[in-house]
């Protein structure tokens, strides 16, 4: 695993924010020249998949400036420091969408963007859903629910309204696991 | 698709780099608070879902600063300014495992990290691989070809070689579309 390793020979801050970090490291490469990694820090976060009892995968459409315009997600935040991913699961599932789950089972972590960025996702599936609340977003926080059967959802890859990486992944694990 | 659209009141730039930049915009939300929202450019990218003859797919292994280790990946790249994403779907599979394909068709675009970045990756298919050199990869990029079948790619997935979201939705792609 560390195959082609690249030692950091030097290390300089450019910016630290509320969520992300830059720095840019001057490392040392395989054949020995030196060369710079833009590098962005993120404290991580998780994604759930989550499955009503009448077999619709639970969204949220929200705003993404990045993107300059909304899109729909499966629910998804970020860690706190020292939180352990399967309390977050549980914390953002219910802040963003009002649901508790019975059965909460880990699927899969990766990092979204190895090029650049740290950030890496810790993907849950939840079933047994039970609606204990409408859902108490952070403030400043605007997100619509939204609950799809899995052609919808993929209708919606198809068309762009979902548009990023953790849910299109999402949307073929559903289908795969829970088509059967 | 503009739903809770956050308009930029002002942008700050913090930094331009070699592959990305970054800038710090405050914005408006939908209840007339502000905010700020931190903002990575970059110029995307394409991978490449690549079907050997003999039912493997192509992957290449190369040490990510981001993460500090090596991790398995499909063949990706950076768009070239003004590049169409099939073109560079073509040269990157050529230049990082010598292989070109007789067949190429879009399977998906995705964002990599809306919540902080513009990245989007353009995904490719590609099947009738013929083997036209040894790869030329760009002066100092390191990688190594490997070839797996769909099982050894589940356990890559499994075991953490496999780690990032392309190649995770590459391989549920791969089994999904090709095992039928």
């Amino acid at each position: 695993m560390k195959k082609f390793e690249e030692k950091t020979v030097r290390s300089e801050r450019i910016y630290e924010g509320k969520i992300i970090n830059l720095k840019v490291d001057d490392v040392t490469l395989p054949n020995g020249k030196e060369t710079k990694r833009e590098l962005v820090e993120h404290p991580g976060a998780v994604a759930v998949i989550a499955l009503t009892d009448d077999r619709r995968i639970v969204m949220v459409e929200q705003y993404r400036k990045a993107l300059e315009r909304s899109i729909v997600e499966i629910p998804a935040g970020k860690l706190e420091p020292d939180e352990k991913p399967e309390i977050c699961a549980r914390r953002e599932l219910e802040e963003e969408t009002g649901y508790t789950a019975e059965k909460l089972s880990h699927v899969q972590s990766f990092s979204t963007s190895p090029g650049f960025a740290d950030e890496v996702i810790h993907l849950y599936a939840a079933e047994g859903l039970s609606k204990t609340s409408e859902g108490a977003t952070e403030e400043d926080e605007f997100v619509e629910l939204i609950e799809v059967t899995f052609e919808e959802a993929e209708k919606m890859m198809e068309d762009g309204r979902i548009y990023d990486a953790k849910t299109a992944f999402a949307v073929l694990w559903a289908k795969a696991e829970w088509s059967k």
